[in-house]
């Protein structure tokens, strides 16, 4: 028996892609509506973190922030209250290494085991079972859930111990939302010499000087309107501030995505924060009355 | 009759691909030793830029910098001279959009034909015929020239009118040299949380948040030592700087391009200018005696 | 009577000055050697926090971060233990608003008053009693402690409620540590033209573009060598660490201290983390091999 | 006889000085108009730059860049036609150091001297006297012109030879503009956090962090509205910039200052060129529909 807690857009997909393969599962979510499609689709319910540990093997978590993942965690109901030796919990929340590691501390003074396995993609990658796992752990762990991972994705990276899966999802954020600002810098200085935004987005998007997965910008920048988000700002945002104040402590200097962050703090203050990310190119683009 | 000045590693090699199919090829270099593998494979020699504008109806440069191209064109014995009538001088130097437009200015003055086609691709790529060209002229001025273009490059991104190619062009190495600067740093934040780094750049590498281009950078990285130059780490300062001055005189911001030109400034100010410029993560990885 | 906590280099030298007035003392230090001084002076010497807050009425507090203030003031044997209906804590340390608007509210939960009274001012100031006190709470306690604060420092600035001196504090910080930054770049760019450092060194700090307090750093920085600390770099840094993390929460811009945040971060990877944090200017005028 | 060529509002309050003591003046400005208030004055009117220095034995110029001084001094009826052995010239434009050291080697090449000396002050102090010279020149030549030069300021910077006058008139300038922009920060930042406005810069323009001359934009800022331009933001930006491609050229790396040049260009393309520089706060401080 597999368990899944935390059942938001991504947590659903990936939750539903080991149900359509066959796999019995236990869900449990802080919101008991979100669940409602994968009870429909045979998935059992449990009414606790607590009641999920005690029925799965093997549980994951796929939480918003620390604090979700510290709620479902700990406390009276919480999931190592349920989990009895041996058993392993998967988490794919992305928080931060240090949080990571003191998760991975309290599961195995709890005589169980700890995996961090955060995804890099989005909804449609978990829909279609494309995520790309980066995991932290102990390797033979990892070589237990392997084939529940395959399921829902389609690379499993690993990285190393406990927290390096997360250590590794906060690089990944740093190229994924850095990049995003300079190719709206790319965009913003063609523009303003002359070029045809959409001829220019689809030739930086053709040629290797720009990160493929901003090919998923091309329309909503091309229209440069609705931005509706696929991943908001504020949370582009918050993932640049996390990776700022982990590098304070490690020490490591970031003067250009430091600049991007202070860019894209400069969009949400200018009303860009629920948009999709890809919005601070308007905020660039934009022309006052000069 | 195809005309080429200017064989540097990058001309020399586009013009050998056009020989190599067939072409007939009058060459000029400052330097004419330069000249010397091409002569050899059956390219003829003119004692000057004026000289191969006579002999051919199309003339291609291939030069370092503005003033180059000006002391080509201009002057006593220069291409302009030479231009009869409805001859075309394509011009594939990077230069700027201003340049470019006094330069299509005087061709046409001249009664010729002027097409800004600067490459996005270095000698690798030159030398496979593999280039992109990023065009600016008059459309079916383009067309008469696309059959050369195809022998020497695989595609041929037409932006509209003189200087258009070229300002793609530096829209294109903004993005090159930004996303160097940012790779670098989410390699180095990585290292700082203690990932192993040859393992995080093949997964950096692999995933679609960065720059496919970056690729050919893995190993030096990986090996963090000689940094031999394929793209010189002061030519892409050089780079960002017109741009920077581009991008003062349009009005468009850019406060993470200039993050990024202020790293490299550091990297050349320590020792790193002649090195490729990837070793910009030297500098960010580099510890001191902390 | 008075007491006072936290006797570092700030604290012994405010304490003094309460001393060399006549008023009586109790002091506590966590490291009691350190408190010997003061005692040699007449100071009256309590074993905890919770001892000095009996003993006296008001207690003044210098602690190094807020992990310290918490040490001091919760626990056992904690100040807020001690304190008695109506007296009032004014602690001095630089913290951030945010946990000083909790000791508020906790020292009230208490019966007892609280105000966030940091300084402006250094070491020299200190001990001549020119500090500038930035003060946040009830307007009426602030009068209460007025007679106090006079004799430690040349002026007091009202700022309104919990928490305003604080964030006062960090307003000013954020000015004298970019400032700092600033000022070594305008050298660094004066030298690099030729210029003699000494004398654009004396004509920047005599011109009014410059913040006065900086003219403590001439010797050092003409000298460009030792930068003995009077404000170590990592402290520098940490403050803008600070800065940055809470105007996030607020969602204020700061995209010019940011890059002298990372600017500073790359000073404490080269080994300047102990320096004073002037050494800024060593690190931006240093010359590799180039 | 004194010269004084452009009388744009510093030209006209500089000359205006030197007729008040009784010095004999003849003055030259493209727009004769303006010259009126000077005529009036007393001083004597030359039909072009030549007929100024053919009267005048010292001549004087304030004008606004490279290109208004180039047309001033070279030409058919140029500055340096009407030169004769011996005069000087002191050009007190801003302008930038190899500018001005190819106007000095033109002046030579000509027989006679010349003196850079651009001033830190504008409207106020150049009408009171109180501007302050930087200097840059043959000694003994400096020592000639320095009874005038006292009459119009009062401090004279000698920075050494040709050029080091605008060399430090620019590091003046990159920490006038810059440290607007931290100022500005430091306000928004403190804003943010609650504080009143008013109380928040007068406590900044109190303590020695902050750059006395900001003293100046104190009503501007708490009114926050017009930003009527006493120094326009779009000026501040050029000279940022100038700033930008000097350091270019002399390697110095200058991120800090980088960061508020793209702050200023935000405010530009934001409409607020023509306010004040200090125009740059309201950016920082405007609030969208977040």
């Amino acid at each position: 028996m597999i368990g899944f807690i935390g059942l938001g857009i991504m947590g659903e997909n990936m939750a539903s892609n080991l149900l359509a393969v066959g796999e019995k599962l236990t869900v449990h979510n802080r919101t008991k509506s979100k669940a409602q499609p994968l009870l429909d689709k045979g998935a059992e319910w449990a009414s606790s973190p607590k009641e999920v540990a005690e029925k799965a093997d093997i549980v994951f978590t796929m939480l918003t922030n620390p604090g979700a993942v510290e709620s479902v965690a700990l406390g009276e109901d919480g999931l190592l209250k349920g989990l009895s030796e041996n058993k392993i919990w998967v988490d794919c929340s992305t928080v931060n290494p240090e949080f990571s590691k003191a998760m991975a501390n309290k599961t195995e003074a709890a005589g169980c085991r700890f995996i961090d396995a955060p995804v890099a993609g989005s909804k449609d990658p978990a829909e279609k079972g494309l995520l790309n796992f980066l995991v932290g752990g102990n390797e033979q762990d990892v070589k237990e859930v392997k084939s529940y991972l395959d399921i829902m994705g389609k690379s499993i990276q690993y990285m190393g111990s406990h927290g390096n899966g997360i250590a590794t999802k906060l690089a990944v954020n740093l190229s994924l939302v850095t990049s995003m600002a300079t190719f709206a810098e790319a965009v913003t200085f063609g523009e303003s010499l002359g070029l045809d935004r959409k001829q220019l987005i689809d030739v930086l998007l053709t040629l290797p000087v720009t990160a493929p997965v901003l090919k998923g910008k091309r329309e909503m920048m091309i229209e440069n309107s609705t931005f509706e988000a696929q991943f908001p700002l504020e949370h582009a945002h918050k993932d640049l501030q996390q990776i700022a104040e982990t590098a304070y402590k490690t020490g490591a200097p970031l003067p250009v995505t430091h600049g991007a962050k202070e860019l894209y703090a400069f969009a949400k203050q200018n009303g860009l924060s629920k948009k999709d990310f890809a919005a601070v190119y308007q905020l660039l683009a934009s022309e006052g009355a000069d």
